[in-house]
């Protein structure tokens, strides 16, 4: 083991934590997991690397996006298929949906459907870092795939599980925004807009460019002032109940798809409305991924910093995965995790109470003494209280500066009790020092592990 | 989103589990990471690539093991530096010690020392795969690292934290084995041998080829047929307590380095004797890593499974890392996750009691009545119990068998009591059927979530 020489600076685009922020993001990860399988999901977790050929059919930016893995040392020739290198053509996955598609097909026969996972990885893509993107980052998803056919109710059942990861954590507000792809598909169909992609696509710049520019666009791509004026009412929808049902309706407009797509986004409204109230609302302006999801789509943003995109999105989509035989459709979310904690720590708008996981920091009278330390440390652990013994000897002032720079609530004197030899325990915070016995002390709930707030 | 297409087979060394599995492993790092806590170890995570330069100084063979990482659709003339692409030269991290030096003095103004931290992540290398060798892995490592000097007692807090770790998750037996460097150095020194790191690769050999071929090594390195004959006696040595000094000391030689080396090992052994008794073996045979560790040297074997090599391995060294002005010494043990998973689960010697987190199936009685059981499920869930609804309101027969594939050993019926319009729960392992109240139902601590458990 060579020390490290050379440069030691931050490469951009990949985040690292010091201990504190690190406990943020490992609470927020738990509050993620145990939201999830509260719910049902499974984890699973993928390999890091697919073959190039499954990562670049995706879509049009996303080769240049790929991190491409191969071992060192080998020649060019390596990388032709005759070499026999497996290794030859990987790429580093850049989202969770593409290695579950293909997990779902590797073990179809092996699978229980419809299969419920959830999956907390990083992922990589070789973007131009930015406020609140990555080249490394960290997703969790879940998914609901089944075989053959997916039942609708699903899809309600995905912003339930998004509001629940979200009251748990202090993320701040937020909103799940929610649309049904069949709503702008039927209505520009129903007003002689054929091009439904290529509408989506000029619509979704809604955000960015304004409404003139989107209606102008439209009348560029052959759309009439009319057929314009109407997408942008259209887009223009938003209700947090199911007043965005009258509100399509008065535009005077009606189709079959459209029909059972504000049939379908009902039915999404109706049980976020009652099992997650004031956290859904129906906003017909979200675009996202409609051009590939075929049902509900999700896009959630937090209140007041909604410049940071969408945290966490997802839909509903036909086609997940497919072995020529059977079509895998499925439902699902992806929380951006890094995102969220890029803009949260980054913002300082929540804090860890410490650094170090240990409620109790046990002092050492002298370095001879030592091994009575370890035993109290011993006997804090077997009753589920983490704690470091005191690494130096020092004075107690100096034992008891080591836990507060830390965080550690309380210092623990083994022997201090002078006449008794008894041991006593110090809250640092307050000064309090009480007798105590490490088979038998109660660590305050409150103090045991480090806690996550908010600040301010 | 394009469905997968193509060959979709495992690529070797690239272990994925499915759920029931991932639940084992998820098991085992949850166990890792609460212990690691309790011993007031701090989590940190470092990117997953590191500058070339950087690794590939650090071993022999190294190099052709790691991976690079490259943008696709770069020219090879992006890998010149001239070409200011900052990804032009980048690999994997092939362990977590390598990131953590580069971690502590990237950012030693901003920790405390000593640090103990942990860190629990993904490592690739590219060698060839065979059991129990992944060329992706997850490994487990703690070290405490100080600055300038590191005390001597953080050599004998290791094996503790190891022997916390095995005793909580059912790895069956095991045993930790310890020698210090400085024993075989002193030694050696004493008897004439002043190529200590030559010799010292050869006793390594001593598993592979047997003493004879040791010996004639040895020999054919210039050492004398005595000589030979000591360096495998010393190699011989091997006590649960401190035997092993006078054992040593029956040998007849005397060197002050390896008296420092004996005091050194006897301090390591009196405390695991005491703290974690019948764990730790004081083996003079173990030589890993022994030309850059420079104390205490760990490695931990599944007693019946020792052909499958160390599962956990670590030492001191005196220089963990270095800014040109500070160094970091540091002591730490690295547990090989993956390696122990894939022999746990491999050998099917561990296993979940169920493939799912959820305790309970809410059954559906028909697809009107859903309302009613998203209802009892979010009660449940309220009260931390992990629990899924009916995919379909098939006939309860069905429904059950849906809970049983999963393991899932309770399915809730809403209104099944007629009279009351009740609802009941059936443990389906039993088939008892209960009146039950989901504000209220206690679901018994065992059944919470999935166990993971020895088998036969």
């Amino acid at each position: 083991m060579s020390a490290p020489t050379g440069r030691v600076t931050p490469i951009s685009g990949f985040p690292e934590y010091l201990p504190a922020d690190r406990i943020v993001e490992q609470r927020f990860l738990d509050v993620i997991r145990e939201t999830f399988e509260l719910h049902g999901f499974s984890s699973i977790e993928t390999r890091s690397i697919e073959p190039v050929e499954r990562l670049s059919a995706q879509g049009e930016d996303a080769d240049k996006e790929i991190y491409g893995v191969s071992r060192l040392g080998g020649s060019p020739d390596d990388w032709s298929p005759a070499s026999g290198r497996d290794d030859a053509r990987w790429g580093l996955h850049f989202d969770l949906t593409v290695p579950f598609a293909r997990y779902v097909v590797e073990n179809a026969g092996r699978l229980s459907f419809p299969f419920r996972r959830y999956q907390i990885q990083k992922a990589w893509r070789g973007e131009r870092p930015q406020e609140g993107r990555y080249r490394e980052f960290t997703q969790a998803d879940i998914d609901v795939v089944d075989a053959g056919s997916l039942a609708q109710h699903f899809e309600a059942e995905m912003p339930l599980v998004v509001a629940d990861v979200f009251s748990r954590f202090p993320v701040g507000e937020f909103v799940i925004q929610v649309n049904n792809r069949k709503i702008p598909e039927g209505f520009y169909l129903a007003i002689g807009l054929t091009d439904v992609v290529g509408t989506l696509r000029i619509v979704d710049k809604l955000d960015k460019v304004g409404p003139e520019n989107v209606a102008s666009m439209l009348e560029e791509a052959g759309a009439s002032s009319e057929q314009a004026a109407a997408c942008l009412a259209l887009a223009g929808i938003r209700s947090a109940d199911l007043g965005f049902v009258s509100a399509v309706r008065d535009l005077g407009v009606s189709h079959p798809v459209l029909d059972e797509g504000l049939d379908a986004l009902s039915a999404v409204m109706s049980t976020a409305m009652e099992y997650a109230p004031g956290r859904v609302v129906a906003d017909l302006r979200i675009a996202r991924g409609l051009d590939y999801y075929t049902g509900t789509v999700y896009e959630t943003a937090l209140v007041g910093y909604e410049s940071w995109g969408a945290v966490c999105s997802g839909g509903r989509y036909d086609a997940l995965a497919s072995d020529g035989r059977t079509t895998y459709p499925g439902v699902g979310i992806s929380i951006g995790v890094s995102r969220i904690l890029g803009l949260l720590l980054g913002q300082d708008l929540v804090r860890a109470s410490r650094s170090s996981p240990a409620a109790v920091l046990v002092a050492v009278t002298s370095e001879e003494s030592r091994a009575r330390s370890v035993a109290v440390a011993g006997a804090l652990r077997s009753r589920g209280i983490p704690c470091e013994v005191a690494p130096r000897a020092d004075k107690f002032g100096k034992q008891i500066r080591y836990a507060e720079r830390r965080g550690i609530p309380y210092v623990w004197f083994p022997g201090a009790s002078r006449e008794t030899d008894s041991d006593e325990i110090k809250d640092i915070r307050s000064g309090d020092q009480v007798a105590a016995d490490a088979t038998t002390w109660e660590c305050p709930p409150e103090d045991l592990h480090p806690t996550v707030d908010r600040v301010g």
